[in-house]
């Protein structure tokens, strides 16, 4: 149960609407997740998450399967649900391979250890890591 | 200030300056960060953490740079100011260009936003992205 | 499905019985959200939280709806699932609109942002903002 | 220290000098904080953050003050050093008077507790609270 | 629905299977728990999380129900649902009482919200903690 | 440097100076840590976390070190810096034992690594840990 409705198409604006046309035509699919639905309720700040989305994830110097495995690092570590499955599933239909989510698992429980560990040590920073 | 003093070779146990003789040898390096002489204080700690992060840190399906970026997106979005450093500079020892680093910053970013609007907008998880 | 049952007016003691009836008589409703109805296995730490909420929300000089939103974006960035759902149900009977939703979506998105960039890059606090 | 070095206006590109003109022009001030410094070196993320700060922090229907507020609420429970310090300056500097950040860190000191308690005791959502 | 499915017995490898025969016979029970049937489509990181696991809950110098108040208190910071259910059960296993459930809970509420109020005001580490 | 001036006694109001004598007479100490002296410019937020501080922290069925360990364990999981040198003092002061130190970040660290795991696989609360 989203904190407010999920919007169908008929019941956005068109301004919203137009989003997720783009949204379609950018991902070669009909389907639209529900993310977007709830965010349709405020048009301008769809647009501005949508638009930066398209943008990050596209083409440049990290493939696009390894952006999606910093996403689900990061929504690992940000306890975000909803995220964590719909990056999952980005990632999968991105080729990612069962052994490559087993790495992935085992990266982000081993930084989550040490990153406790180094906070409850307080280590200072050593000198040859600063510029 | 650490919350425990960082220990030099000679004050720490035999059973730890082990596990540091190993981290020099697998590394190439005599130089060995603070955290290593902080978790020193316990050596079981101290050689569980680091055979584990040679184990995953190591040869696999993700390749090594991968791997620190994923171990920097955790860290960031834990608010590990060592680890931050640490491995911000550990990717760099592996080949990270400044092209990179950008690209993953605007990716952590990207998910730090999305994480915030799926948490705050309670979006339930599309049927599609279950197994 | 918590990890206490959820006790009825019926089953907890008289002690926690007052701390309801209070946020009753201040709430002007007879209904109780169950939050407090978990808590009432404790009824002093129902009894110290319901005290320190109904100051701490109550009349000071940042206004009703204002605390209600700092508590949403407290709750998101918390990630806890019922504090948001449970607050953005306040906010709105406290008058909150469409479009205040919308900009506090915008608001608490953005600060994830930057609170990621700001931790990665490891800025350091200017002197100016320095007291 | 932060992981990468803060840039002069002399050492930036044309692009990143591009975007702390706006920031100047618009602030209606020639200094420029350090976190802008250090994103100088990705002139697309730079540009990207900075359009979006904004317009987000821009008029709305949420005035400037409690948009700040709302901004040290997230950076407070995200963690973040740089922008807790940053964004208290700015609130102070859109009016925060010394009883209204009393306030903010009553509301955010209540909710960091009852967020802890509602996650400990795994509340369930109310129906009431549904839409 | 987790992210991938949960296998039994029958559909895990040998190796799996093998560290699921070692937590019944150490746990004394034929009860898996679902984590461990997620974990098992790595059987390394299987492995590697149990042997930890069962070295770190061990004997020592904490006795074990302290071990699981820590591990819920960690777990709820981090907001790990699962984690607060399968640690609370495992405490009440061991021994906690209601009482000290509620204290536990009082502890964590405490902690939750003096953190969030040292790092509102970045507070400088005293001296006379430094040691 | 904190975002409020730390006041010394005779800076700060007659209310706030009666809290800290509170505080000076509970502990047996004329030493005031910090943060005392930061919330200080909001006597009632001092006094309202002085005296829940302190009944939280007093006697009960928890015995004060477990309590003060609870404590050290949500302030590492949110990454409070002052907290974590603040409590792990505290800790040492009632007796803490590098063995048991070094048990608790073992604990601390296995539990950050199984929140992520179980996060990441977002794994489904078994039957049997649901009451």
């Amino acid at each position: 149960m989203a904190t407010v409705p999920l919007l169908s198409d008929a019941e956005m604006s068109a301004e919203a609407r137009a989003v997720l046309d783009d949204i379609r035509a950018t991902r070669g699919t009909d389907f639209i997740n529900n993310f977007w639905r709830a965010l349709a309720h405020d048009p301008a700040l769809l647009d501005a998450t949508w638009q930066r989305l398209k943008s990050v994830m596209g083409p440049g110097t990290l493939d696009p399967l390894t952006k999606e495995l910093i996403y689900i690092a990061v929504s690992v570590a940000n306890g975000c649900e909803y995220c964590a499955h719909s990056h999952t599933a980005a990632a999968r239909a991105r080729g990612m391979t069962s052994a490559q989510h087993g790495e992935l698992l085992s990266v982000i429980g081993m930084a989550s250890q040490t990153n406790a560990l180094a906070t409850a040590l307080q280590v200072p920073v050593d000198d040859a890591f600063k510029l």
